[in-house]
């Protein structure tokens, strides 16, 4: 039993997802993403992010927030202002006393589907089977975002 | 006439430095590093650095910041965690309204110096020499971040 918030982090879109395990069942609380304009600067910017992410950490009190991993193979200049708002993000987990656990795509994909090889159609599919949502949750962040959240309980499925 | 805040950011070291302006006269009101330790979790790192940028943003309430841009010639997983900071840092900086400049260390270094080719030593010495400092400043996180801090007042020195 419990809440777990998972995010998928950006810059201009951040995915969220919020989910609540009773027993074996796991049902989506909340999820959607958070975006931003380039049009706006960087501060604004981060400051869109941290007040989305905390107005959903208040409104469901998860207890664990689980955020995927960056990886980038080689450009540094775009990494950058993505793990700038990673930190916006870890940040604002933290600071409501949130447990953070960071995951890659690979291992969320495995929890959700078994196997770390996956396209991203599957992992929304099976997100929404596993959350028994009507429909196909989207965009692709909030979907990754509820297969981060859906990681955090550590459920074998 | 105008209070800035320069930071020099980092992980293990964030450097600061708040320096007042009245006519032409510059001077020191703070300056330092925050600390963080690769023992404390990535979190807790980024919870120390905001909290700590924001304390000294409220006590000397600065309007305009100075944040000198991060620059990695090849290695992406080393720059991540130090962009997550500097993050962190331009959220404390925009939570409390106050303006953020970025400039380039070599912007900084011709602020100070008239010219980006300087080498550390130099601009510690010319910091200490705007600003009429008894001492070198120390560490050269801190003598950096005030060196951002003058390059707010936009001074010709």
């Amino acid at each position: 039993m419990g809440v777990y918030i998972g995010i998928d982090p950006g810059l201009a879109s951040v995915g969220y997802g919020i989910v609540k395990q009773e027993g074996s069942a796991i049902c989506s609380l909340s999820y959607g993403v958070i975006e931003t304009s380039s049009a706006e600067d960087q501060v604004g910017r981060l400051i869109t992010i941290f007040n989305g992410i905390s107005e959903q950490c208040r409104r469901y009190k998860p207890t664990i927030g689980g955020v995927e991993t960056l990886y980038f193979a080689k450009n540094v200049t775009s990494a950058l202002p993505v793990a700038q708002a990673r930190g916006v993000i870890l940040l604002a987990l933290g600071l409501q006393g949130i447990e953070v656990r960071e995951f890659t795509p690979n291992q969320i994909k495995a929890t959700v589907l078994g196997s770390g090889k996956a396209d991203k159609g599957q992992v929304q599919r099976m997100v929404q089977i596993i959350l028994g949502l009507q429909d196909i949750p989207k965009p692709n962040h909030a979907a990754d975002a509820l297969a981060a959240a859906i990681a955090c309980t550590g459920a074998v499925l």
